[in-house]
């Protein structure tokens, strides 16, 4: 979905000379990063700037411990060494998606930029490894490295999937399109959000930024908006109006209430602020970009 | 060298009934934990208990890429592999012994333990993915596992060697010998040191100790002694008089002085301590420890 996007903003922006979109699957090309030799034959025309956001995703990773490793350590270090492999001064640009799941419970009341990652999921873990590697890497002078930690991506356009996150979209998309959707939490859980137009936004800034500032420590936490279930719901009813809100039902689920207890509530993001990295305003924008990115 | 103490120690202890010892070279059993099947050999008696102290220390692995990733990191990965594959409810302790090397500086005046590891050698960077990788596989169930922080290890017995934290070790050990030992940074440098027995304890501590409080955090900073070069200067004096330390050369290097300027100096090791992991009392405990268990 970002990479999508992502395509649309550099195609948009005419930034880029030439673009090659790979995924696992729907890309012009593809192919699989963690396949032997597959990294190679996608760094031998020497990009300038790499996304790599190819991952398995939270839930996935936590049903398949294998698949999520081999995708989401095993693939970026094959392309990280598929980099290094080709020598010769070749140092592009590595943007990293990484995520807020590299930290785990207990938080302090908001996350500061030198809090420890101590992930709780296979998920999360793998991309804290992954940033260490990019990090190394970067130290090393085999590339040139930045790691941005997404926020929880809100509203996820698309059809309900089943994450443990997926109501914190669901609550928003389908009621603005006259559906039901579940809420399996109480309205006083407390997350941290940015639209997909603010992350294609931390992408493209990541790919410009002067990274020599970041020093040795190449991932940052990318600010968000910190807010609560209610205060979503809020935000549905100033754009959508009761009728839409009326379509929010009520579903208590322990065991989706339960992971979320682990999950972070806000951050202090003043080192992604300073380097320029910006959030969207509020919830009310989040829901509006929604309108404005995939209902109009 | 903690491998062969922690050996003899468990032998004094008569805690263990059964001890295998494992190491690339020397030990009775020769093996490379890195090769495939090695692991999955060691692991097929079920051991209670396995300490994984195996590296390519930090000077190496900072000249040897690849060979500090595969030992380091792939060995690493394949002994936590190689107990997850016995399965059938397998689920020995694992102590791994990590390093204060997982962090990087700039750091606060004491370090505390919800610092985040960002290390500034690829040893450091292995040794914090494979805390990771512990952590997530106790989370999983597929081992137990607690990792520890050791500080830098002083007096190091044996002969000088050419790492950049050599001369803490050999500003005390080779006066003690009525030989010449260099000192090639300014005696303000400050820096934080167990000596191998306390390391020993640390490790033993870790092998018995209810895990269960350490909760989804395994990775435990252990205590130490900070101490300046000149204090460690004046512990030799108590120790081993004027005449030992006419012994100290100064011949400041540029090079080690900026490696070194990049270490922590001091740590909050409050969580180790309320776990029972005890440190040295101080730094002329450390010289006598050395007197007593390598001069006597």
């Amino acid at each position: 979905m970002l990479g999508r996007k992502l395509a649309a903003r550099l195609g948009r922006d005419g930034t880029a000379d030439e673009l090659e979109l790979v995924d696992i699957a729907g890309a012009p090309v593809v192919a699989d990063v963690a396949e032997p030799g597959v990294a190679e034959r996608l760094v031998a025309s020497r990009p300038d700037t790499i996304f790599h956001l190819a991952a398995v995703l939270s839930g996935e990773a936590e049903a398949d411990f294998d698949k999520g490793y081999r995708v989401n350590l095993d693939g970026t270090r094959a392309l990280l060494e598929a980099i290094r492999a080709v020598g010769g001064g070749y140092r592009p640009r590595v943007v990293f998606a990484s995520t807020i799941a590299v930290f785990g419970a207990p938080f302090p009341e908001a996350i500061g930029d030198e809090f420890h990652s101590t992930p709780l999921t296979s998920y999360g873990t793998a991309k804290a490894m992954s940033e260490l590697l990019l990090a190394d890497y970067t130290r090393r002078g085999f590339l040139d490295g930045v790691g941005i930690r997404l926020p929880t991506i809100c509203v996820r356009p698309g059809a309900p999937n089943r994450a443990a996150s997926g109501f914190f979209s669901s609550i928003i998309r389908e009621p603005l399109v006259g559906e039901d959707a579940v809420l399996p939490v109480s309205e006083d859980v407390r997350h941290w959000f940015a639209s997909p137009r603010a992350a294609i936004g931390f992408l493209v800034h990541a790919a410009s930024l002067d990274s020599a500032v970041l020093g040795d420590r190449r991932s940052v936490t990318m600010p968000g908006v910190s807010e609560t279930v209610a205060g979503q719901i809020e935000s549905l009813r100033r754009v959508g109006g009761d009728g839409a809100v009326a379509h929010i039902r009520r579903e208590p689920d322990e065991t989706i209430a339960r992971i979320v207890a682990g999950w972070p509530e806000r951050f202090d993001t003043r080192r992604a602020d300073a380097l320029g990295f910006r959030a969207d305003a509020d919830f009310d924008e989040i829901v509006r970009v929604h309108v404005e990115d995939e209902l109009s």
